[in-house]
């Protein structure tokens, strides 16, 4: 370790940082999961760095975190074994951007905001929005997807290809530009969610969208969750084109109306959006309000002002510090199971149940039309007696996911709160992980301790 | 082999065959590679037999080709190697409709025709649209895509999860119903597309969607192929959401016009669908109309009767048929690079170039929406002059779509036509292939020396 903060000096010279207040900043996320900060954080700029840094550390089997914006929240970038911490922020270039093509080139430390500010430019939008405003590779080897994912996909649907750094410094490239191509096994989706345990990556090639002609959003209240549900199902069965279709519980609902200045009813609500033309957005919103109506939702309103969207969207975005709200100095701890829909008002409503008895406020958000929902559970960190009734009813959750034929994560990852689960969930295919794991990495040097308990 | 034999006659009995007829009916696919038949030929019933088959085979590293239908491009199911064909016939059932979650679950054997008969009576369809009546299990395996996949993805957005058994027998799940997952590595990703060098696929988890309450098709020709591209990237880039949106040349149309009766004009043409509601197939008709008129295209003509659309879909997908009917007696090459679509253009015009200096005919056919499109080469297959031409032709197509920024398979896969070509595309990343192949196969017994030379 010693050696190799030497090269590394060597390397970066004051891009190695190691005070205690960059390395604390490395070694938390926005999980509840204790700080564990590196060794030592390096700040690459280049792909010819990160390449450098990787075979410095594989030297002395040194751990390597690669470290977007730190908004995990399954303590991805967490150094629980040391190591250096591979901080990309400074690889943000925004590379290629074609209009022609709908894809753009992106270095991997590119805000998702500030890539959209870009594309805007050309009149071109890229729809992966995980809510926070996390990295693109961050994003990549996370999986992330969120609110638009029942429309545009989550980024395994949107990354066309990567460059990666191997865990013996060797760059590659996973894939062309084509659109579409089955040459090979399909190394893009295999990195694309891995965690930064198989290699680094260094430049993402993302599929982008025209900015629709026309955006409407919806909001609609309804008498239970099941009816909600109900009412995203059908609008999906039906083939309505919902760009967004997210589910709020009641106690949502009371941490929207209180944080963020909302004045929506405090029950069950769905908030949707369409994208198209002025007539197909019309039309689309209009169907999907008839099946809430006849699904016992209330008043469904429905606009296309951009100030009206953006109170709705503001909102649920910021629901993830409204519910922490609720209880002031506490923390949250975020669910992420994934049911095939038709379970979904069963899971959901076996889960207020047990959010019923818990000794803390818990929220329910839904990204309903995919079947998956997140609770935000409100509790104090260091309440151990919270804490132990927060991970017996994140078990007991789970367990219901799985017994519903469903899994521990729709988009957070495995990360090291879900090892268990998912070896719960999948049995011996974890065994076919581990040892693409180890053919990757056979040292052990990628990440480790992530998505594999040891 | 004689001991793998004796034990695989003791489990299967006579579904073990070894007469030359059924050899050479498992030894050739729908390329022009030369026959290749395996030393038999096993014909599973389930899951367990597959296992056992599998688990005999290891023990005297005899090769294992799984077969679906035969209907590959590249040569997948050749027994270069000799070794056992897996045909996966038997197992065609289809276990589970759930119009709900807009998912099926089906054995591999099950041919696309039938399943989509079977969905149809819970107005379901299932997207994915090679042409050929391919089993479910091949296309998974092949990575298939198809004349739908602009708008409704190909195989690697359109299975769920798989079950699939390992090298050493053991039989894993890739993953949940849940329509959304990062719990892990992306197994199903890896093992779609891989060709049967992973693995063999015993049960597929496919997503379904409703049929659309109303489908409109069209035709329209142009003065040009690059006018015909643009009017197609044009219709893509503002979002009008279509269905399928395929190119013939004039080649193409004249082979259409011949074989299927048709009596279009014989220039590049534009078929293309639309699927929605009658309000909204009839703006997107008309929007693609303007795009294609502001292209100087020729009369753009729409029409929902289902007699007009099978008259047009019946003539594309026949196209490989049609192609070889310009030459009697000839057998057909067919090419599958894709690039970005902005190149497009440029791309086919250059190998219309080529085309004509040919000494033998071949018409243009693409799925011009995801920069992907097929040559077929109708030549003489004993004839070497026109093979070699045919592989100069070929290997200029695939340095110029390299070139581009392109792949050189779209859809058809590596098999063993285009390995040279993987490695002239992707460099070391083949190695990181090899390293996943030699940790999920390390007795190399799973469709050895397809998509890799040795």
């Amino acid at each position: 370790m010693t050696a190799a903060l030497g090269d590394l000096r060597a390397l970066l010279g004051d891009r190695l940082q190691t005070s205690a207040s960059v390395r604390g900043l490395h070694g938390r996320d926005e999980s509840a999961h204790p700080e564990a900060a590196p060794d030592a954080v390096a700040f690459p700029a280049s792909t010819t760095d990160v390449a450098e840094i990787v075979k410095i550390c594989a030297r002395s089997g040194t751990p390597i975190i690669p470290f977007g914006a730190g908004t995990s929240l399954e303590g991805h970038v967490l150094a629980t074994r040391g190591g250096i911490s591979v901080d990309l922020s400074a690889m943000d270039g925004i590379l290629a951007v074609s209009p022609s093509d709908l894809d753009a080139r992106v270095q991997p430390g590119v805000h998702r905001v500030a890539l959209n500010e870009h594309l805007g430019k050309h009149g071109l939008f890229f729809s992966v929005d995980p809510g926070a405003d996390a990295t693109i590779g961050g994003m990549a080897a996370t999986g992330a997807s969120g609110t638009t994912t029942v429309r545009y996909g989550s980024m395994r649907e949107n990354v066309i290809a990567l460059e990666v750094v191997l865990a013996d410094g060797t760059v590659i490239r996973t894939g062309t530009r084509a659109r579409k191509s089955v040459a090979g096994y399909d190394l893009t989706r295999l990195f694309v969610g891995s965690e930064g345990t198989l290699g680094i990556i260094t430049e993402v090639t993302l599929r982008v969208f025209g900015i629709p002609e026309r955006v409407a959003a919806a909001v609609c209240s309804f008498p239970s969750v099941r009816a909600a549900v109900d009412t995203a199902i059908t609008i999906v069965q039906l083939g309505i084109p919902v760009a967004r279709c997210e589910l709020l519980d009641a106690n949502g609902m009371r941490a929207a109306n209180a944080f963020s200045g909302l004045s929506e009813p405090e029950h069950p609500t769905l908030f949707l959006e369409f994208h198209g033309t002025e007539a197909s957005v019309a039309e689309d919103a209009q169907a999907a309000g008839e099946i809430a109506t006849g699904n016992g939702g209330g008043d469904f309103r429905w606009s296309v002002s951009q100030e009206e969207r953006s109170r709705l969207w503001s909102a649920r975005h910021d629901l993830h510090y409204a519910a922490r709200a609720l209880r002031p100095g506490a923390t949250s701890i975020v669910t992420d199971v994934a049911v095939p829909v038709s379970r979904l008002a069963a899971c959901i409503d076996e889960t207020l149940a047990d959010i019923d008895a818990l000794p803390f406020p818990a929220v329910v958000i839904g990204h309903v039309a995919d079947g998956n929902f997140h609770t935000s559970l409100v509790l104090m960190g260091d309440d151990q007696a919270e804490r132990a009734a927060a991970a017996t009813f994140t078990e007991r959750l789970t367990a219901r996911a799985h017994a519903l034929g469903g899994t521990c994560t729709g988009e957070h990852g495995i990360g090291i709160g879900k090892r268990r689960a998912l070896v719960a969930e999948l049995g011996d295919a974890v065994g076919a992980m581990r040892a693409l794991k180890r053919a990757l990495d056979p040292l052990n040097i990628m990440n480790p301790g992530k998505i594999f308990e040891e």
